[in-house]
C-alpha cells in the first residue's frame, strides 16, 4: 500500500485530554479520531489491526465448530422488557423510537435476541449443542469516557452464545471457549490472566474474566506469586495465618467515649486492630444483617450479597441501626440485637480470643471478650472479606499480590435465565420439555486493541507484535523521486508482496526525519530504508523493537525479513 | 463445517408475507430471520455469502489504492444540522438522545462525518487524491419494508469517498470506481446495467446507478436494444423521428365545449394526438412556468426541475392557473399569459405545424396553429419529456426499451457541497485555498445479496454462483452413522479442505430426502453423495445448476470438483 493513499494524520504533540498511553498513541499515530464523546472513527491503520484481530478470532472459533452470524444492532425494546434488563441497564442503554413510535434500543449484548432466534429450531436434544458468534458494534452509554477505546460508548465485540442439552455439554463448550480465548490472546502477544469472576451478578453459575495486565487498567487482579491462582478483587479468597492461641480472659465492659473508628479504638485501648471484632450493619433487601469481621479487614459487599443471594445490599443508615437493629451507631455488636437481625461471621474471626467488641451500649466496649460472651450458638464462619496483599493464596501456594488489568473478555455459564424468559425449550431423550442451557462469551475487540498498545510501546511510539501490525514491513526510500531509489523500492515491495507480506511504502515527498519518526510512531516491526547505496542494491533493515540495524543486499532481503519477523 | 453445528432453520412452507422471490428463499432456506419490521438477523449461511461479497469488494478497492476505515454508526445530529440534511432526510432518519440529552442519529450515509475527519489533515494538494471506504450497517427508517432485504431499515453498505484537488483527479477517481464496481458485479455473476442517474438531486454534476435486472425491482431502466445506452426513467432521453413537414395553414379559433382531455380533444377535432400542443402549468419555487409538449407525450418533472434548478416543483392548482398565469383551466396556451410566466417548449414540438393549442379562452381551442400564431420569439426547445418504449435511442443506435431493476450501487460526482459546509479546504499549487472536490460511492451489500438470489434460483431453491456460495461443496453421506460411509465422507472433506474448498458436511441424522431437499434449497453448487458404493470408494457428484450427476472414484474427486466449479 502507498502511504500517500492512506489517511494517517500523525501529530507531533500528545493531545492534552488523553490519559491512557494507548489512547495518546492511537491519537498521535493517526489510528483513531473522536467523532463525539466516547465515539471514535477507526482510521485505516487501526482498522487494519482490527481486521487481523478478527481473523485470529474467526480461525479459533472455526476450530471449535462455532458458526458466525450477524444479529441486528437496532433491537426492539420489548425483548429487553421481557428479560427485565431494560431496568437493570437503565441509563446505560441508548434508547430510541422509530417513525411509528415503536421503542428500540441499541444492543449492548445479544442474549435476548439470540434466544428468540434459536428457539424456533433448536427444539430437540438432537440439534444440540451449538455455538453461534458474531463480531459487531455494541453500545453502552457509560458515565465515564476517559480512556479512549477502553471506555468507548460504541465499541467492537466478538460475542458468542452456546446452547446445550445438559450440564456436561455446557462444561465442554465453556472449556473449549476458554481455550479458544487463551489461544487468541497468546497469538495477540498479550500478557493476560484468567481470573475467577462473580457469576451471581447475572444469575449464572460460573464466570471467568480475561484481564490484560496494564497499569491503567481499572480491574484489580489478585494472584498468587507461586501458583496460577487468580481472581478479581470481588471474588478473591485468601488463606489466613490464623489467630494466636491464648487462654480466655474475663471480659469487662469499659467506657470508650468519642471513639468512632477502629484505629481510634485500638489506640485508646492500646491493643492491635487484629484484637478488635468490627461490625458492619447492612440492609439486604429490607432485612437487617450484621457482618462481623476482624478489625484489620474490610467487608467485601459482593461476597455478602452473593452469600445472602440478595438483590440489593446497602450499608445501614444510623436511623436503621437504631430502628431495625435495636442498637446505637458506633457501638454495635452481636449480642442483644432485635431478634430478626442475621449475624454473619467472617472467617478472619476463627479462633479469635480476648477481643474488643461493641456491646450495643453508647460509649462503651466489651474488652477481652470471647465468643461465649456474645453468642449462645456455635458461630459459623464464612469468607466475607476483601483480601489483602501478602496474605496466603487460598490454594496454599505462595502469597497474594495485586496488579491492575484491563478486562478484555469473559466467559459465562448462563444457565436457563434467558431460555426460560423466552420459552426456548427442547425435548430431551425421554421426550421431556426442558429449557436450553446457555453460555455467553465475549471479547471486547476495542479494548484488546488498546491493551496490546498499553503493553507494546516505547518513547517513540507503538511497537506492534508481528501478528498484529497493520503492515509487517515499512519500505522507506530516502528520496522516492530519485530514479534509482524508486526502482529499487518498487522492486523490493513486489518481492515482499510475492511472499505475502503486508507492505507499506512511504512514497511521500517528506524529509527522511519525518518519515522515520512517523514509522517509529505507527510501529511497524521491520523498516527497510533505501538510500544512497541503492545503486549497489544495498538497503538497511531496522528492527522496531530493538533498534538494531543491518545492511543487506536485495537478494538476501526476503530471507532476512522472514527470519526477523519469526523472531519478533 | 459440520451442518449439525450451523444454524440453518429451513422451512417447508413459503412464508405468507414474503413477496420477492429472494425474500421468500432467504426465509425458507434459513438465511435470514426478521427481528423487527425491516430489521433482519443474517444467519450463518447468509453471513458467509456476505463475507465473500465483502472480500471481493475489498480486493477491488485495494487494486485502486482505496484505504478501508470504519466510521461510527452513532453520529452527532449537529453534523446533519450543518449540512441541512437533517431536514431533507426528515422522518427517514433514526434519531435519539444520549444520557446527557445530546442528539444523535444513526448514520444512513457518511459524507458529513468523513469530511470532518479528513479536513484536519488533507490540507495540501500534495496529499490529494485519496479514496477512503468502509463496510458497515446503515440506517433508514423507510415507510415501506415489503421486500425483505431490498427495503430493510438496517442494511449493509460499502461506501467510499474520494477527495481530489481538481476536476481531472475527480474524473480519474470516478472512472476507477466505476470500473471497480463493474469488476465486482461481474465477479458476483450479476446481470446489471450502468445507467445515467439524476445528479441534481444531491447538487452534484454527474451520477451513475448500477441496477441489477429483476422483475421485482422498483427502478425502471431505459436502454437501447442495439447500443449500450441506458438511463433511469427520470433521466432517459430519446431521439424523435421528427414531425411531418407540411405547408402552414391558416389558424382558426373554434368552440370545444366540455373537452377536458387530450384524448377527448383529438377525438372531437378528429386529429391525431401528435397534432396537439399540450400545456402543463407548474409552480416552480413560487414562479409560474408553462411547459408545452406534444399531445402524445408526458412531461418529465425531474427534467423540468433540473432545467429550472428549482428546489420545489408542483403542478399548478386551478386557482393558480387563473391567478398566477392569467388563464382558464383546461384551455391554457402560451399566448396572452401574465408577463412573468416562463414558457418552455419540449423538443417534441420542433417543426410541428398546423396544431391545436389552448387560446386561454374558456371552451375554445386554436386549430391549425403554427408557432408564429402563439409567440413572437423564435422558440427554443429543451428535452423535458418522459421517454417511451419504441422511440429511438438518443445515441442514434437502436430503439428504446424498458426493464425493471434493483438499484444496487451508485457513483456520484459530489463537487464541493460538503467540503464547503464543513470548511474542508486545501492549498493548491499556487498556495490558494480551495474546497476539496469530493466524490461519493456506495454499494448496498444487502441488496446485492437479494439481487443475486433474484437472478439465481429455480423451483427447488437458490442456485449460487460458485464465487459466492456459502460453501462450494456439500458432502452428504446417506447414513453418517454407517462406519464405511462416515470414514469415506470424512476423508473426502479433508481432501477438499486441503485444496482450499469451502466444504459443508451434512452429519445430521436425517432421511436422505430431507438432506437432498435442504441441499437444493440452500443452493450449494456441487453435491457429493456418499452411499452404498462407499465400500468401493465411489461417490456421486451432482451439479446444482443443471441437475446432472456423475459417479466418480475418490481419487478423481478433487479434480472433478475443480473442473465443475470452473465451469459454473
Amino acid at each position: 500500500m502507498k502511504q500517500s493513499r492512506l489517511y494517517i494524520p500523525t501529530l507531533k504533540q500528545t493531545p492534552n485530554d488523553a490519559e491512557a498511553i494507548s489512547h495518546k498513541l492511537m491519537l498521535r499515530a493517526g489510528y483513531i479520531r473522536p467523532v463525539s464523546t466516547g465515539i471514535y472513527a477507526f482510521l485505516p491503520l487501526a482498522w487494519s489491526v482490527i481486521h487481523k484481530i478478527e481473523t485470529i478470532i474467526r480461525r479459533e472459533m472455526d476450530n471449535i465448530d462455532a458458526a458466525e452470524l450477524r444479529m441486528p444492532i437496532l433491537l426492539p425494546a420489548e425483548l429487553w422488557e421481557e428479560s427485565g434488563r431494560i431496568k437493570t441497564y437503565g441509563e446505560g442503554l441508548f434508547k430510541l423510537e422509530d417513525r411509528h413510535k415503536r421503542e428500540f434500543i441499541l444492543g449492548p449484548t445479544h442474549e435476548e435476541t439470540i434466544t428468540t432466534i434459536i428457539k424456533e429450531y433448536l427444539n430437540s436434544y438432537k440439534k444440540l449443542p451449538m455455538v453461534l458468534y458474531q463480531m459487531q458494534n455494541k453500545y453502552r452509554d457509560g458515565d465515564s469516557t476517559k480512556f479512549g477505546l477502553l471506555q468507548s460508548r460504541e465499541f467492537l465485540m466478538a460475542d458468542a452464545y452456546s446452547f446445550s442439552a445438559n450440564l456436561e455439554q455446557l462444561d465442554t463448550m465453556y472449556t473449549q471457549m476458554e481455550q479458544a480465548y487463551r489461544n487468541i490472546f497468546e497469538q495477540l502477544d498479550l500478557d493476560f490472566r484468567v481470573i475467577q469472576g462473580n457469576a451471581d451478578l447475572m444469575g449464572g453459575t460460573e464466570t471467568k474474566e480475561f484481564s490484560a495486565l496494564a497499569k491503567i487498567g481499572s480491574d484489580i487482579i489478585v494472584y498468587s506469586d507461586e501458583s496460577d491462582y487468580s481472581a478479581n478483587l470481588e471474588m478473591a479468597a485468601s488463606k489466613l495465618t490464623g489467630n494466636p492461641v491464648e487462654d480466655n480472659q474475663k471480659s469487662a465492659l469499659i467506657e470508650t467515649p468519642d471513639v468512632h473508628t477502629i484505629a481510634a479504638l485500638a489506640s485508646f485501648l492500646k491493643i492491635d486492630e487484629t484484637k478488635i471484632m468490627k461490625a458492619v450493619a447492612y440492609m439486604a433487601d429490607d432485612k437487617p444483617v450484621l457482618v462481623m469481621i476482624r478489625g484489620d479487614f474490610e467487608v467485601n459487599s459482593f461476597k455478602v450479597k452473593n452469600f445472602l443471594k440478595a438483590n440489593f445490599l446497602e450499608v445501614a443508615t444510623p436511623q436503621e441501626v437504631v430502628k431495625k437493629f435495636g442498637s446505637t451507631p458506633g457501638f454495635i455488636g452481636p449480642k442483644g440485637l432485635n431478634e430478626d437481625v442475621e449475624v454473619l461471621y467472617d472467617s478472619s474471626l476463627e479462633e479469635l480470643t480476648n477481643f474488643a467488641v461493641g456491646p450495643n451500649i453508647r460509649n462503651k466496649h466489651l474488652m477481652n471478650a470471647n465468643f461465649e460472651d456474645i453468642t449462645d450458638e456455635k458461630p459459623i464462619f464464612h469468607d466475607l472479606r476483601v483480601v489483602k496483599e501478602g496474605e496466603g493464596s487460598p490454594d496454599g501456594y505462595g502469597k497474594i499480590e495485586f496488579t491492575n488489568g484491563i478486562k478484555i473478555a469473559s466467559i459465562f455459564k448462563l444457565g436457563t435465565k434467558f431460555s426460560q424468559d423466552f420459552g426456548a425449550d427442547f425435548l430431551d431423550e425421554d421426550g421431556k420439555s426442558q429449557p436450553i442451557i446457555m453460555g455467553s462469551y465475549g471479547i471486547s475487540i476495542s479494548r484488546v486493541l488498546s491493551a496490546v498498545i498499553e503493553q507494546h510501546n516505547d518513547e517513540s511510539g507503538i511497537v506492534w507484535p508481528a501478528s498484529l501490525a497493520p503492515y509487517q514491513v515499512h519500505v522507506i526510500p530516502i528520496k522516492y523521486s530519485d530514479d534509482v531509489q524508486r526502482r529499487l523500492s518498487d522492486e523490493i515491495v513486489q518481492l515482499l508482496k510475492d511472499e505475502n507480506f503486508d507492505v507499506l511504502i512511504d512514497d511521500r515527498n517528506e524529509r527522511p526525519g519525518v518519515k522515520f519518526a512517523d514509522s517509529d510512531l505507527i510501529g511497524i516491526p521491520i523498516r527497510v530504508t533505501i538510500g544512497k547505496k541503492a545503486a549497489d542494491s544495498i538497503v538497511e533493515l531496522k528492527i522496531r523493537s530493538t533498534g538494531e540495524t543491518i545492511e543487506v543486499n536485495k537478494d538476501e532481503l526476503v530471507n532476512s525479513v522472514k527470519i526477523l519477523l519469526k523472531n519478533q
